[in-house]
């Protein structure tokens, strides 16, 4: 992935920089890090708004190849604490293209259904289709960490869970879907800095979950499972990036340019006409 | 519905003068128009855009509500002749609005599975949920229109369909979802220019379906299963309105205009908060 040139805006690919890599320590991250991008926010701001059309223009594309049977997708996955931005995220980079395209799905405490059934059931039928840009609010991700920090699962089934999502994603990736996970990173004093400022906004009230107060005391058990889950399931197939998401407009700029730079490297075609095209025009004409 | 003020740019509010009343005949209808709206095409797009946050917001606050416990939900209908611009619809006006709140369903030919069943039971599973803004890129209408001009339905059928679609749209209605049945109407001349343009652009070739021709020559039929099917589903509960579609930028306009007509209506409200403002905010000082 080296040699793609840096993105707009950026003086390195943030694919490059923020990708995990062998040795990589959470801890050590700066989640108020800006890294790579020398301007500030709102330069920062009118650059996602100046490059949402040619993530559009590609998605369009990616879209296009599906309806023409092609069978590449990709599905971005996004897991982090919560008010790390995952919403904003999805609003304001997946929603910046065509909603036709987009395959959303928000992992929620499984129903009992869903339980009964082993936990990567529920993410198989969420899957994009072909052409489709996925995008998931939590995922699988979730049975390896709130499970590791609560001992929902002990440490021969979270074995099993690592082992079983690296086959899933591997084959996932061999059936042409380009998978991008991000842990939106932010520091335990942004949360509550965040947290705050929904209690004090009447319009952000809904946003408020009370029992996300006992998962913030967790803190560090949470760090402990990413830290562990990102090293066990990084892979050149499905690779992972930390994503610096104190500074929300950075943390947009960032995925967009990882979508942007998935997308590129994909180089979805315009599909060729299955039909004749003079002929075409001669019945148009008669009709 | 006659006492809201006129839309965002408009002499008189869309949703009073384009719904469907008794006497309607859809062959009376230009389907070049752009009643209502003074200006042309670069104001109706400026407007447009202009418009978008305030759809916006009344959907978050929709979806808020769905949040707080609230069960209102909101349906766009959309039917039309194939290039009516049912496509740029969703993607400029639906689109405009934040992504997790659009529940969106494209009903093609129906499958294996869905054909043993009652036409209605694959649109029962995409009805909108709890504060969402659900949108049908065509619905249970086909099974009255492309049914009937293929005689794939007599005519007792269509009976009992015109009546399943009356109780069952009424039922969804006091449930608490309000329906917004929109058929964009473009000319036979207009689509001819739309599948020309098709076939003159290679980013557009995917677009072009050889079959549309076959269908395209039933035109009459066609209109004639539409005023058939807007006469016998018009109701106050779940009105149908003919939006002139040769301009795309005006039937754009119209249906961000009925959106935010519907919504406005509808008011909602931020929740109130579902717990003890001061207690969490001691409770998140100190975690």
């Amino acid at each position: 992935m080296g040699k793609r040139k840096a993105g707009h805006g950026f003086s390195e690919a943030p694919e490059d920089f923020l990708v995990v890599r062998p040795g990589f320590r959470l801890a050590d991250l700066d989640t108020a890090a800006t890294a790579g991008f020398a301007a500030g926010k709102s330069e920062g701001e009118a650059m996602l708004t100046q490059r949402d059309p040619h993530l559009a223009d590609l998605q369009e594309r990616l879209f296009a190849e599906g309806k023409g049977g092609g069978s590449r997708s990709i599905l971005l996955i996004l897991q982090a604490m919560d008010t790390a931005g995952k919403g904003g995220m999805i609003s304001h980079v997946v929603g910046a293209v065509d909603v036709q395209g987009v395959q959303l799905a928000a992992f929620k405490s499984p129903t009992d259904e869903e339980k009964k059934h082993d936990f990567l059931w529920r993410v198989e039928k969420q899957l994009p289709g072909p052409g489709m840009l996925g995008c998931f609010d939590r995922s699988h991700y979730e049975d390896v960490l709130i499970h590791r920090v609560h001992g929902w699962a002990d440490a021969d089934e979270l074995e099993r869970r690592y082992s079983a999502i690296q086959d899933f994603e591997a084959h996932l990736h061999a059936s042409g879907t380009e998978i991008i996970k991000v842990m939106l990173h932010i520091s335990k004093e942004e949360q509550g800095r965040r947290l705050t400022a929904r209690l004090d906004d009447p319009t952000k009230y809904w946003k408020y979950n009370p029992g996300d107060l006992s998962e913030r005391r967790l803190w560090d058990s949470y760090m402990e499972a990413y830290q562990i889950a990102i090293e066990r399931t990084s892979a050149p197939y499905a690779p992972w990036y930390v994503v610096p998401a104190d500074n929300k407009w950075y943390a947009r700029l960032v995925v967009q340019e990882l979508l942007v730079a998935a997308l590129e490297r994909m180089d979805p075609q315009w599909p060729a006409p299955a039909f004749d095209i003079e002929e075409q025009r001669k019945l148009l004409a008669a009709s």
